[in-house]
């Protein structure tokens, strides 16, 4: 019995003008998975750890067609006809519903894993694949814009699913993230559903305008380039109704120096971009205190550079 | 009396994946205005011009009120409470309705021009609104996505028309534009209104994606990455029909190496993007070819670099 354990980062998505294309990594938080060949020949779930800072047992499937670390592998397993099982020790980091890409994280850090118990390794961007299906599985829609950075690291956007295509876009060293995640749960399928089918010419126009600016000033290190560019204007006037006090907190936020703030993936988590660490600390204390204003308490938090690296054994 | 003479350059809009945002300058073809300051503080226009190809006179119109390249000058007389004024001579290089920004050409010729004879000299910047207001007034819309390149040369990104905010876009070297203008008109306002009102989410996030790579790949030098996102799946759908053989010219383009090829701003004329100068001849001939088999003869064609100068005195 070999076995291997993987970290793989939360992630933000949708990163306010790149909705179901972009996003970045985070740095210390994220779900393990230990993966260990067995002879039995299936994949099974031994355990499931809860690490989110939540009291009690996390309301994940323990069958493995149902959980997003096991699908990936019993398709990984089909398609390479390995002759041997998996065993997933799964230890969540990320809240479920928090919109850190909890379940793109679960998927990612078992398929890493079991990769790496292969004798013929298979690349990158061949995982990205059997990712996103345990991701599909339990989000109901593929989500490339959390899988491909928490695999790859950094900031991805993704080109086309099929074929998998992607490219990393360059972020300011200085840019901090700050995510605060309120102790209320929203369901990725409802706030896709709320989502209108269509969107306006014009909103499209100038939502284009905003990705456009956004990563023209990624690319030029231009902090106020993306600043001025950091505005959706197509998903977050929809979705900001699901998290009490959005408004609230996002207008502290960007009181305390923050470049921009935005939901994060499909929320309730919030997370801004800061200019440097100590803007970050502030622009926490003063969304943490918008949030507590609302009724809300003991919510979690972070503050992080751009992981670089993505999933990764430990 | 002092007067100037200004070249501004034809300019490909939209640029397939960037509508209403994105566009670059041409080198050979353009528009040349002639203002001289005139002692009688009125704005006129003494003569057009027909260097265009096509014969016979221009349907344009003499009165400076809604001429493209007196509506800009009138507003900057006013607002400057100049005690001069200007008289206009406008040499039309660039065909009307073909879609290469002849309009936005004619207003910032004469905006630069006008611009020079002042004790004190507006920056780009200011220029551009008032080139706008003549674009404007002739359109029935507001195009900075001509006006931007034609003034400032490159290619541009416009962020934000109000307050002004804009971008210019590294194109990687190797880039050759072909440019085929066939000799049927197509109204702009027209092109405009056939545009359904909404687009879907789900083509939104593609297109996206696209000016996202698109960009990208400008700024990694990155040719197969442009040629990859290079795919309009919003608008060149609902406008190719009024461009006959567009398909056919696309198609041949794409055949003779073109890395992408879509409708110059909103046609007729059909702009390709070549990676040498040579494979622009080839992709030149296939689409006049192309054009040909669809009963169109006597069009024009250019073969330029990216003219990273824009608008110029002379």
């Amino acid at each position: 019995m070999k076995s291997a354990t993987v970290f793989a980062p939360a992630t933000v998505a949708n990163v306010a003008v790149g909705f179901d294309i972009l996003g970045f990594a985070l740095e210390s938080v994220g779900d393990v998975a230990t993966v260990s060949t067995t002879n039995d020949q299936t994949i099974s779930i031994k355990e499931i750890g809860n690490e989110t800072g939540s009291a009690g047992p996390l309301d994940i499937p323990l069958d493995p067609a149902k959980n997003a670390a096991t699908v990936g592998l019993i398709k990984l397993r089909e398609d390479l006809r390995l002759n041997f099982g998996f065993e997933v020790v799964l230890r969540k980091g990320i809240g479920l519903g928090s919109g850190m890409g909890g379940s793109a994280a679960s998927a990612v850090a078992a398929v890493v894993a079991a990769n790496s118990l292969l004798d013929a390794r298979l690349p990158k961007e061949t995982l990205f694949k059997y990712a996103l299906l345990g991701e599909r599985a339990v989000t109901g829609a593929a989500h490339p814009d959390n899988v491909a950075p928490c695999l790859f690291g950094g900031m991805t956007l993704v080109l086309s699913v099929n074929p998998f295509r992607y490219v990393s876009l360059p972020v300011p060293k200085e840019i901090f993230t700050v995510v605060v995640h309120p102790q209320i749960r929203v369901d990725t399928r409802s706030a896709r559903t709320i989502l209108a089918p269509n969107v306006p010419l014009a909103d499209h126009v100038r939502q284009s305008a905003n990705l456009g600016g956004f990563i023209a000033g990624c690319f030029l290190n231009d902090v106020k380039l993306i600043e001025q560019s950091f505005d959706d204007c197509l998903i977050e006037p929809q979705r900001a109704s699901l998290i009490p006090g959005f408004a609230q907190v996002k207008a502290a936020a960007t009181e305390q120096g923050a470049i921009g703030v935005s939901i994060s993936g499909s929320g309730p988590s919030v997370f801004a971009w800061a200019p440097s660490r100590e803007v970050g600390q502030r622009v926490r204390d003063a969304m943490i205190e918008a949030f507590s204003g609302r009724g809300l308490s003991g919510m979690d938090s972070w503050i992080s550079a751009v992981n670089p690296q993505g999933a990764r054994i430990i």
